[in-house]
């Protein structure tokens, strides 16, 4: 009976997801679900896509928490519009949560809308937004096994960055390994080891943003 | 109707929770059960707490992963009798699953029992095991912000470790203003900063372990 329950939730959920996408798709708004671990660095990933696009493109963030509007709080200091969606509990955001953010946006100022979720490497994969592209970020001091441990998450990547590669020299992390694990899930997937710190690999992560607006949702970028 | 479900569910866990903390003090088996991240540090904690108390107090371990036996097979390499939980795809474990890990080991032969849970500062939070203690694992590279976002997890917990502080001289993370953000939730909690790499704290856990064992269950140091 639970999983009748789950399998119901689910179903509305992606139907509101793709109401979600139609949206998008109708204003130009590319949009990203960026999901990881607790501390993997999607708040940092942002803060620097922001930096790298600024004038060029224009962004909108809605951030994901179970509580608290610290990351929200670090967004707009960049001037970015940001709306907060605090879960008060639950372990990912879903399609409806994301639809009444959607609701509090001026979407005619947004061409890519980055969308943090809860830090939570298991039960965000499961949950449709409306997003276009699907974006894991693994941190080097999480260890190099996690696409065994892990494996829904790392299936269902469009990209997978390794974030925190200036740490490195400290731990024991194995790049090759690593993306061979991923690969092994998921042929399609295109990785990029980066560092938010240092600023590597972030001209390629920036690039592979601007290709893809451009593909999916070319009014975007008149 | 969501909610009813979830309420049965929990009512459910807790019943089968209390029997099996029946079943483990009828053996003199103190357990603890071990939360974090994915990647924090739980099973190199598992292996340390291993090598520190060999010879001293038996043992005995059980793995939780969505997926792969990873974990186990480091934790059997040191001769300590494990037993892996698989939940295939769910996102913590719960006390039905732990209920058959207890069926499947020799309790008369164990002391302590280390249940590393399934890597998630949300979901686990929620469910009881049996356990007789809970132990929150946070690494210095997830940031000291953590208190803020995943409030329940630092809510529940006995013990606080902070892990991988072999990493401060190259991450920011203030120790005392996490310390107070925990401590603002929780006002009981034990925080302990270790280093599973350099063993730094590692003592002071260790004798909080041997100390929780003699008072909780006596008979387990006979």
């Amino acid at each position: 009976m639970e999983i009748k329950v789950l399998k119901d939730i689910l179903g509305a959920n992606e139907q509101i997801a793709e109401r979600n996408r139609r949206l998008l798709d109708s204003k130009g708004v590319f949009a990203i679900n960026l999901m990881s671990s607790p501390g993997a660095g999607k708040t940092s990933l942002i803060l620097e896509t922001i930096r790298r696009l600024e004038g060029k493109v224009r962004i909108g963030v809605i951030e994901g928490d179970v509580s608290s509007s610290l990351d929200a709080e670090k967004i707009s200091e960049r001037k970015v519009p940001v709306i907060q969606i605090n879960t008060g509990g639950e372990c990912h955001l879903d399609a409806n949560m994301t639809s009444r953010a959607l609701d509090n946006l001026a979407l005619e100022d947004i061409e890519l809308l980055l969308i943090e979720n809860v830090g939570n490497l298991i039960c965000t994969a499961e949950f449709q937004l409306g997003e276009h592209k699907k974006v894991v970020i693994l941190s080097v001091p999480e260890g190099d096994d996690k696409p065994y441990k892990y494996p829904l998450m790392f299936h269902i990547a469009d990209v997978v960055l390794i974030n925190k590669i200036d740490l490195l020299p400290y731990l024991k992390f194995d790049i090759e390994g690593f993306s061979k694990a991923v690969r092994g899930i998921n042929q399609k997937v295109e990785i990029f080891p980066i560092s938010c710190t240092t600023h590597q690999g972030i001209e390629e992560w920036v690039s592979w943003v601007m290709a893809n607006m451009r593909s999916s949702a070319p009014e975007a970028l008149t």
